[in-house]
């Protein structure tokens, strides 16, 4: 059963070793003073308040579907020949939703740490906090991969059968489903509604401790950025593995090679967590060293440990060296794509200085001129996207028939093997994001804060490059993933063919194209709702606790009911939309056939991209305008291009929060359930009962 | 030479004839108090100055591309057998160009005569103004039809070949491109400069005669909306005529059918334009009627003849009846993608309403609110367009091989059929819109005020159907000109297939779905760049006309000037997104051949579309939600509520006048290019030189 590919688990746990060191490394340092540690304490409060209740309704979520699951795939338990494989699939479900939780929860426990202990640390110095952020963020990056791939390894090991890792794939996905666009909704819940009724309503300031959803909002962006991205990467990370041991299952049938091309992804995959691991335990800075350019270094160095690590393991396992260009050009694309995104947001380059100077002339112009940088900023990484495909198809074609699609998904895991450092790098954003607040809050000297601002500023620019890596490699993967789906249909009989002059694909197409519009909307509409109910709450505990408004000593809000609400209504928002992402796709598919189902997700990936990167650029691009007024330019603070510019960043903040990010997942959930009822559709579905 | 399809050039005839009639009807009608000829020969006079300038502009451009034509296409001059099809190419490309600058021009000549005749008629009574307005707009829509297949019949007549009407086309298209695209720049470009100059810095009122720029900002509607639109639907109009004509010959030569399926879009076209002079000659309202209805009762009327002349001439001509069928889903799928437009943006919907509440809690909800709402529009038009068609393909399918995809194409000829009417219940509009100005700026009656008022109403409403319409027809039209493209590549011995799977189509797909987004970008920002130039203007004269800004006795504003600048400044912006649109087509095409350039006019498609309907809808929504709280609800004219709206507004503005309504001409334009050198890039190309 075990083959070279045995590096793959044996990585993993590594990747979980060195994580749990940096757990145990960050949870002994020092918490700094009391009044921090208070804080640090009612965040934790409350991101557990969030993580419990999410957890259970979606453990509701989670039987629902296993018993679905259970019941009708891969076939329907009334017909198959192996209904042992219904319950490997509902098996391995439920456990890629567990091990995508586990990350996620690992994560976000150790970030709500983090923060306090960077901040006092701060008082020694740079190269005293800096380690505490990093190590902090990378806790997540490393349970990530490393669950993400254990996980794969074990349900392979198990079974030996790519479908039913497609199984594990799709519980991961919903999961991500769930932490992204749940967390989006919620963290705009919450900070909107603070914002509403406590600076709006009450002139109280921002983060003042009466505030009932001043916890919901602190938690929000651990929620959203820390374990949200996790999930994000989690799943793009699962999905392209699986994506090409189903393409290369394919491969090893015609050519008889005994598994060996469905086990390369498990082996680069292997390598790829001991680069991470290797670059993330050499990233540190000196004391009067910049920590962006650790973080960068902790990069290229991951990526050429990487490609020398898969050229080595190319050559003595004789795997042809086409297969490992592939993988090296994805690689290239990711850093690529993740610089341009930069450009964009980008405090000192032209589009958000432009779009921060066109503040003076009123609101609607610095809404169009972000708007129009945003539109101009999805070329560069399309194209980026398309190039590293159409290159990694075409070195791998000579190799014979169906490697050319295995070279993409090759380019897929390329672009994903470095995803342990890259979240390491995004979460230590909101770490010491938070840092920055705490030390703010607990009175921490001028000289302490300027260390959490310069550790905050890289973070920034990390959290850019991360969120077009993101997309990126969500791009290539669900590129695979459609391969893998034309796979799956192959194996049953049908051999479909994504011609865009066949009607049906056109169709499909064209209702995929709209499904990324209509989720966005949906989601952002129902940020609107769910803040209208915890607005309700808020105006309910001021008036109702006596001596809340006045912070009367010792009178605290009920914070754990705000989370509770926006939680509750973050995923009573998501509900609608996901069920009608998943089920647009399942009608589509079983009315339509697999060919309409192709066009239609080749559609949603054209536009889910599109919009992807439209929302998170527009963002992030907004945001920093108005930080560019908020130095001093234009008027400054108060000025009426300030006043403009936090228009724009509000518009903003759904687009790169919320919708946005959503997007990723949305896509790859679609390509999943998709690849999963390929053999059922290409049986049973309308056209093929009307004879058509 | 001639068969039946001679009807096409006489209806063509009567359509300009009956033209003619309303022209001199609308004519010899009163003209009005002294002060409202005023303010319409001002208006008259501003038009003809942007025409002048606009044409001398375009008379280079197209001198530049004409030479380019004659000597690369169809076959480089130096190589080809048959040189003078590059001088019918050449000659047919200026003559497409004329007819669409002449409709153009005729249209705009008698809509800044009819508002002020029907706004003195109004003095008597709905009935009297109301065919005045209508007719004034049904010059436009029976020169657009009647000039748009006169051409074609003469160039088709000439040479036999639809390959040179593919060059008429084209003139056609590139028109459209100025007309439209350069109008939304102009028209925004006066609009933001009149107000910001005029209502924020010197606090003079909207529409103030002292303002140098007011005569550009009113013209801008009539350029925007009456030329501009025009030529819009004159360019699908012929482009999907052009398409079938296309698709048709390549059945005839396989069925040896002599030219009968080329010439079945011209006879259904001209049945068409039959039709529509007939609803045009019906349409009029009684005393106490109302308009809307007689619009939408002239809309109903057209399409019931158009069925039932088709379906007779299908009979005695032996037309197989499934082709009159694909003609009429066309057809019904128009009529019905016009009417779900208008739920977006109608007032007492949903989406506007809750648009308008939103504005209660400040400018960023009202922004998001009224985007996530145009998201959500683009879903039952873009399903509308998928079923089409779908439901044509398969219904000409049983017919034989390439009869399929013809059926799509007839079904845009369908959809294009009422074009006539359509454009005259578009130009209606703006018609009507001035008369309300002239009327309440002449000082007339509460009560012709109120007829006019009415007339209005009719007329937003119109329009928001229109736009849906001409986005639905430029819809099936590209894709008829995307299967007219892979026609001419087989033409060329080439056997595309536009697989997704294939990775030059992928490369190509990701492309061109970035180019909406960038073409849309680069006028938006054009729009501002421009205003800031007129502002310059606008202070000049203040600073330097003595008298004007205390508004003496007899001096005047040189408003030719201000109108000047927005011109030229308007084509200046749109050259370099014009230059990338067909630039990026031709490289694409040159490097990665005719599976590329498939996948890129897909991609333009798809995004295109979905561009174009957000941006329309949102625009058109925005408007109306700022109508509503004029209107006294939540807080009326002044509130904060109002502000918000008002900067919703001014967002939508750029989205549905300026870059939303020119990516139809720009998709059409790009997939005329690519037909146009189809053969040659089939021949030579980057991949193919390096043999890949």
């Amino acid at each position: 059963m075990f083959g070279p590919w045995i590096i793959a688990p044996i990585s993993a746990l590594i990747s979980i070793l060195v994580g749990a060191y940096f757990y145990y490394y960050v949870k002994r340092q020092d918490s700094g003073t009391k009044r921090m540690q208070e804080i640090a304490a009612a965040i934790e409060e409350g991101a557990n308040a969030f993580l419990r209740r999410e957890y259970t309704v979606l453990a509701i979520f989670v039987a629902v579907v296993a018993v679905l699951l259970c019941i009708f795939l891969p076939e329907p338990i009334w017909q198959t020949q192996k209904p042992i494989e219904n319950v490997e699939l509902t098996l391995a479900y439920i456990f890629g939703s567990f091990c995508s939780a586990l990350a996620g929860f690992l994560g976000l426990r150790i970030a709500t740490k983090a923060n306090t202990k960077a901040a006092s640390a701060a008082r020694e110095g740079l190269n005293k906090a800096f380690p505490i952020g990093f190590r902090g963020g990378a806790v997540m990056g490393l349970a990530v991969v490393g669950a993400g791939l254990l996980g794969i390894s074990i349900v392979y090991a198990v079974t030996g059968n790519p479908e039913i890792v497609l199984g594990y794939s799709f519980g991961a996905s919903s999961l991500a489903l769930f932490a992204k666009a749940g967390g989006g909704i919620y963290t705009k819940t919450a900070d909107i509604s603070a914002d509403l009724v406590g600076k709006v309503e009450l002139g109280i300031p921002e983060d003042d401790p009466r505030n009932p959803a001043v916890i919901a909002d602190n938690v929000g962006d651990n929620v959203g950025d820390v374990a949200g991205m996790g999930a994000d990467l989690f799943d793009s990370y699962v999905a392209s593995i699986v994506a090409v041991m189903i393409l290369g299952e394919a491969i090893d049938i015609i050519a008889g090679s005994a598994g060996l091309y469905t086990q390369i992804p498990l082996v680069f995959a292997g390598l790829g967590i001991i680069a991470a691991v290797l670059g993330a335990l050499l990233v540190r800075v000196s004391k009067k060293g910049s920590p962006g350019k650790a973080l960068n270094m902790g990069t290229y160095i991951t990526c050429t440990i990487f490609a020398v690590l898969t050229f080595l393991a190319s050559y003595y396992l004789n795997y042809d060296l086409r297969i490992w260009g592939a993988t090296v050009v994805g690689l290239i694309a990711g850093v690529i794509i993740g610089t341009t995104s930069d450009y964009f947001t980008s405090e000192d380059k032209p589009p958000v200085k432009k779009t921060a100077e066109a503040s003076l002339t009123g609101t609607a112009t610095n809404i169009i001129t972000g708007f129009s940088y945003g539109l101009h900023s999805v070329f560069p990484p399309l194209i980026g996207i398309g190039i590293a495909s159409a290159v990694a198809y075409f070195l791998c074609a000579p190799l014979g028939d169906k490697y050319a699609l295995y070279g993409i998904g090759m380019a897929a895991v390329g672009m994903l093997s470095i995803v342990g450092l890259i979240v390491s790098n995004d979460a230590y954003g909101p770490i010491v994001d938070n840092s920055r607040g705490i030390a703010m809050q607990g009175g921490l000297s001028e000289e302490v804060i300027r260390v959490t601002d310069e550790m905050d500023a890289a973070g920034n620019t990390a959290k850019a490059i991360t969120k077009g890596f993101a997309i990126g490699a969500a791009g290539l993967t669900v590129i695979a993933l459609l391969a893998a789906f034309q796979e799956r249909a192959q194996s049953a009989g049908v051999n479909p063919s994504f011609n865009l002059m066949n009607p049906l694909v056109l169709l499909g197409a064209l209702i995929g194209i709209a499904m990324p519009a209509v989720f966005s909307a949906m989601v952002m509409l129902g940020v609107g709702r769910n803040a209208f109910r915890m607005i309700e709450e808020i105006r309910r505990q001021f008036n109702e606790i006596p001596g809340l408004r006045e912070g009367k000593e010792g009178v605290k809000p009920d914070y754990a009911r705000c989370v509770d609400i926006a939680t509750v209504g973050a995923i009573k928002e998501l509900m609608p939309a996901s069920i009608v992402a998943i089920g647009v796709t399942l009608i589509v598919g079983f009315v339509g056939g697999i060919e309409a189902l192709g066009g239609y997700l080749a559609g949603t990936i054209f536009s889910g991209l599109l919009f992807a990167l439209l929302m998170a650029n527009a963002g992030g691009l907004w945001d920093n305008a108005k930080k560019i007024i908020e130095s001093g330019e234009h008027g400054g603070k108060g000025s009426e291009a300030h006043k403009a510019a936090v228009v724009g960043d509000t518009v903003g903040d759904p687009f790169k929060d919320t919708a946005g990010p959503s997007l990723n997942t949305m896509i790859t959930v679609m390509s999943l359930v998709a690849s999963l009822f390929a053999v059922l559709i290409a049986n049973y579905n309308l056209l093929k009962l009307l004879g058509l």
